[in-house]
């Protein structure tokens, strides 16, 4: 299968981080997810880790559009923001409120050490940074769960999770990826010039992208332990 | 005539600053807004140096997306970020586009100090303290804006500037001052509790609430110097 | 054996985590830095990753310096940077180098991702919040510390890793962990009023000084296991 | 007179800002300094909002700590934050007694908007932006003084403000500047490579410091209106 087509720089990360990255899209949680064998009660612990993942998540788009340096950036970021908060937000309530989990108890979920690991670094990676280390931060879970979701959409059998695959492989999450792929291209050449790849910050961008990845692999391994 | 009812702080806010408050209410700019005195020159001058402003106050209320404790507050700073990126932005390039002003001209603004004072003031406000320390720095123009759009509104003759009275006096912008104050009054609830004027930080929320109004004094001065 | 006493805000902190606090103070790595029963290979592990904690978290009391609202707050927290960069971390490279590690060893030392989640949530906490999240989130290493020495320089036996004990026991930690509680004290006082522990963000205080102690708990649970 | 070697991209910078760096390194306050027509009422007045200055200055300088990324970086930066906290500002706060200016004074003065504009412009390029943002932001202060501190104390005559040039003129700051040009050339290889200055990055890095330079400017206007 061709790996989906995101722009410059992900294939690039990707490439660098290329054992952990597969460790991430080809994890056991994610191939229960598609051959259907994945637990009921595993994917309702990820969906409610996954709210609270989400509310960081929006912050930390947020962060990027207070860090934006061009007016692009600003809407780019500025949008993604909008869709995570309502749109994405509201459909993982309505969701969780069809598996039975109300908004309520969603919100008393208990975040785990592994969620919290990875929302503080990349939040922290924004603070303590620019632009383009929180990009480099969010491009693996938003281009990833597009690559994931691409994969499976092409490959899953039947799977009660069947509407995760369908969400992730949408037209609209992968118009998405192509929108967060194109503004890293953008901020990267604005930042770093037309051929960042040979600049000394790059390898940290990597170094960023590649921690953020094994963050995920972390995320999907906690998926695998309801009970602790 | 009555102030508009912007919930329970900004009142408090607003007396804490009286003398300023007049001043930024009411300064020569802005009766000269209602009255029809002001010169296109002034005015075409304010909207040019208004673009840098939205710009980085987008930014700032982004940061209070970035800030927010809870979904409510993420949802209602996100979508004031929304409104102000996608719809007042793009607002405020086509009233530029119609006074002969194109948005690459915009963009080459030179910033003037008393902007960036103001701006930098709200944003370092916000990094360096928390979402309350916006709020308080935010205040003043949204809710400033508002109050002087009704007041114009209600009392102003025929001025050329009628369209910038009635963006600010409209059930938009109204409504959007009205969720603005509501939001200003959970988050201190939330924070200090309910009598939150008795807290010894209420006391630093109003002198961040005063700058800012003094920094939007500058800026009206600044408005009445184009040529400097 | 009394607790030691290090002001007034600490011991409510530790009682509202009562639970994870002793977890975390007399934690097995703990018991075994005591009884002299902690491998050497163990104690490496831990230093060489305590060498790249020290630096997050002296990036985190620079940050508490950068939001300081008082001359004091700002001093307090400056002198604190200057001690742990400057001194303590000298003496780590100097302990590290009699075990054989070199800085150069030191400097290349993987992160370990219960390393990284510590000090992110930190650093966001500060970020995100105000001094007093940075405070609440930075007591459990400071004050923890010396509470485990204290009571381990009273009660240990003969140990190989005594050095560490009396470090942490000695007079030098244990006047930075008194100005550390009065800096909180004064902190909180400035703030939330003389009788803080009575106001909402309280309990938040507690859950960041909760979940900074958990993470502590993670740290230790990481340093025995050196092979992962 | 030769230019003080502060380093490599120092000279760079002031070239580029040449007509701004010459305005604020021989502005009419600096030239009064230097040959003593500058009234006792305005170096006071001076010395006053130059308190308010340095506490935001070396919360800038720890800000910059917070953000190294290298033990070096961290250690230079702490340095300075100490130098100025412990050391300049005891020194500042006993010249000011000297003149009859007390501590509680000192601590009551109103920050001028000059003064807040130019602080809080230099603390969010360095939130917002990284490391290199905030050296930029940080290097006409540092550099700019001393800089002004040879130049006068070549040429000046008898002047009652010997002591203030003697200052920056000094082996001690003479020495910070020269470790802070160092600094400032290390992090901009670390980041941007050896041939920085054709680096995308590099203009904007030079607007940053032209900004700063043109808001000391402000900084001396607002010193020679006392009353205002």
């Amino acid at each position: 299968m061709t790996n989906p087509d995101y722009g410059r720089a992900f294939p690039l990360w990707r490439e660098a981080a290329a054992e952990a990255w597969y460790r991430y899209t080809h994890h056991p949680f994610v191939e229960r997810l598609g051959d259907g064998s994945l637990s009921r009660e595993a994917f309702l612990h990820y969906l409610r880790q996954d709210y609270v993942f989400l509310i960081h998540f929006s912050r930390a788009w947020a962060l990027a559009a207070a860090k934006a340096e061009t007016m692009e950036e600003l809407q780019a970021a500025a949008a993604t923001v909008h869709a995570l908060v309502h749109v994405e937000m509201p459909l993982h309530i309505n969701t969780c409120a069809a598996e039975g989990i109300s908004q309520g108890e969603l919100e008393s979920t208990l975040e785990r050490t592994e969620n919290l690991a990875y929302t503080r670094f990349v939040l922290e990676a924004g603070y303590s940074g620019d632009f383009l280390d929180l990009m480099a931060a969010l491009a693996p879970c938003v281009l990833g769960y597009g690559e994931i979701g691409l994969r499976l959409a092409a490959s899953a059998g039947v799977t009660p999770w069947r509407g995760w695959i369908d969400t992730y492989a949408g037209a609209e999450f992968q118009d998405a990826c192509r929108t967060v792929g194109a503004l890293i291209d953008h901020s990267l050449t604005r930042r770093l010039g037309e051929v960042w790849e040979q600049q000394p910050r790059w390898i940290r961008l990597c170094a960023r992208f590649e921690t953020a990845t094994q963050l995920e692999i972390g995320f999907w391994d906690m998926g695998l332990q309801p009970h602790v």
